[in-house]
């Protein structure tokens, strides 16, 4: 039987979540608590490989197992040998041709950029931080311009694998929240560091270094090194991962409101 | 010259505001970093002793000094030295006869609370949980009848200092936001123990355990015995601390939305 499952974490202490050499990872968490629900070692795929430092509300994962169990049983069971910044949200059987990663049409991510003068105390590891005033309207121009099929070479990280730098950006939108500056990017797919990439260069338009239109010329160059430095992982959080209704899933999962920060 | 200055903190590995044998409190943290910002040892006052893993969103302080530096460098000079998990918003002189304490005329205090099957991955230490679903017109029906003067002994830990269990409770609200609750409550000041203690007798009223009119017999009665045990600290947050306007700082500064949380 196959099983997509959704997981949250807080990524501050783990190296990402793909399992490498020295452990510490999200991954080697997940799959020794896995283990320890099913009494034998189980390997999973999940949908997108967040970086050290990058938390997740729904990072989805598919594996095979023999062992019938009910669904909650998979959610508490595993929630039970997990580490406390890791969790299980839900768990349901898929089709055998179910891929967390290649079935997903979609992925959302959200940056929290906390943009006032100080520092936080309150949510270290848990937001990037810019301490110069930005313009709403020229971030909220400059994303705009990012909607559509575009390549986004210039975005990307050097060591990035993707096949192509073409991705089909469904929505990218710049919201204030009191302190903090809210980034949603939606997109077919991301290339490695592209959202802290972007965000990196949007704080650049929105503190009047480059008007909005700069973001439309780095696509059309294309380069790398015309674009603003990568932004701090600490902001990023992979909100949703979005699959075609047939497969049954839960659909368009939200990212919501955690009703409490950096007040006035 | 007197300074009041409004701290933030993620209390999770915390032993409370409070100096005690040992170390390990904010207020160790608080005044290492302020001793090497100033040059020399420096005493605060506090306006409310948070407890071992409770949170500030605006902890206020006063303290004493012969030093003459402008505002923005008390803020930026003490965050160089504060662990990340401790920042200081913002610092303010005032008259001499200022007390953190016993200036304020109200607190407000802001508890988290979880509402679902599964545990957090999220937010460990950040929020309480319960895994019962919970009426929200029941919690608020008993958050209701604590508004007032009230004798709050039903409420109160053992260990507490105060000189009257009497206070006035200005707000007693509790909204849903998504899979959280929100329980806001603003008095005059709290007992010890006394939010998360009203949380706990809320919660048996929201799964039904008892009516909310329980609330108000619990009060009548002033038996911690009859009243349900005290909710974990780890969704708790002092939100603000409130002072009259002559003293001219800033006021009634509300805990905002951190735009992030678990979805669906």
């Amino acid at each position: 039987m196959r099983i997509a499952l959704a997981v949250e974490y807080d990524g501050s202490a783990y190296r990402g979540w793909q399992k490498q050499p020295g452990g510490g990872t999200v991954q080697d968490a997940f799959q020794e608590a896995l283990q320890q629900f099913a009494g034998t070692a189980v390997r999973v795929i999940c949908a997108g490989r967040t970086d050290a430092g990058v938390h997740a509300l729904g990072q989805v994962v598919h594996f095979d197992t023999p062992l019938e169990r009910p669904m909650f049983s998979w959610v508490r069971g595993i929630n039970t040998f997990l580490p406390p910044a890791v969790a299980v949200r839900w768990a349901q059987p898929v089709a055998d041709d179910f891929h967390a990663r290649a079935s997903a049409y979609a992925r959302h991510y959200r940056y929290l950029l906390l943009n006032r003068a100080h520092r936080t105390g309150l949510w270290p590891g848990r937001v990037g931080w810019y301490h110069h005033p930005l313009d709403l309207g020229a971030l909220q121009a400059g994303a705009a311009l990012l909607l559509g099929e575009h390549d986004f070479s210039a975005f990307r990280a050097a060591q990035c694998q993707a096949h192509s730098p073409v991705k089909l950006m469904h929505k990218a939108e710049v919201t204030r929240v009191g302190e903090l500056l809210v980034f949603d990017f939606e997109a077919s797919a991301f290339l490695h560091h592209m959202v802290r990439n972007l965000v990196g260069s949007l704080v650049h338009v929105g503190q009047g270094k480059h008007p909005p239109g700069w973001i439309g010329e780095l696509l059309a160059a294309g380069d790398r090194r015309l674009a603003a430095p990568t932004f701090a992982a600490a902001g990023l959080y992979l909100a949703a991962v979005k699959y075609p209704p047939h497969w049954g899933l839960p659909f368009g999962e939200e990212a919501q409101l955690l009703p409490v920060g950096p007040g006035r």
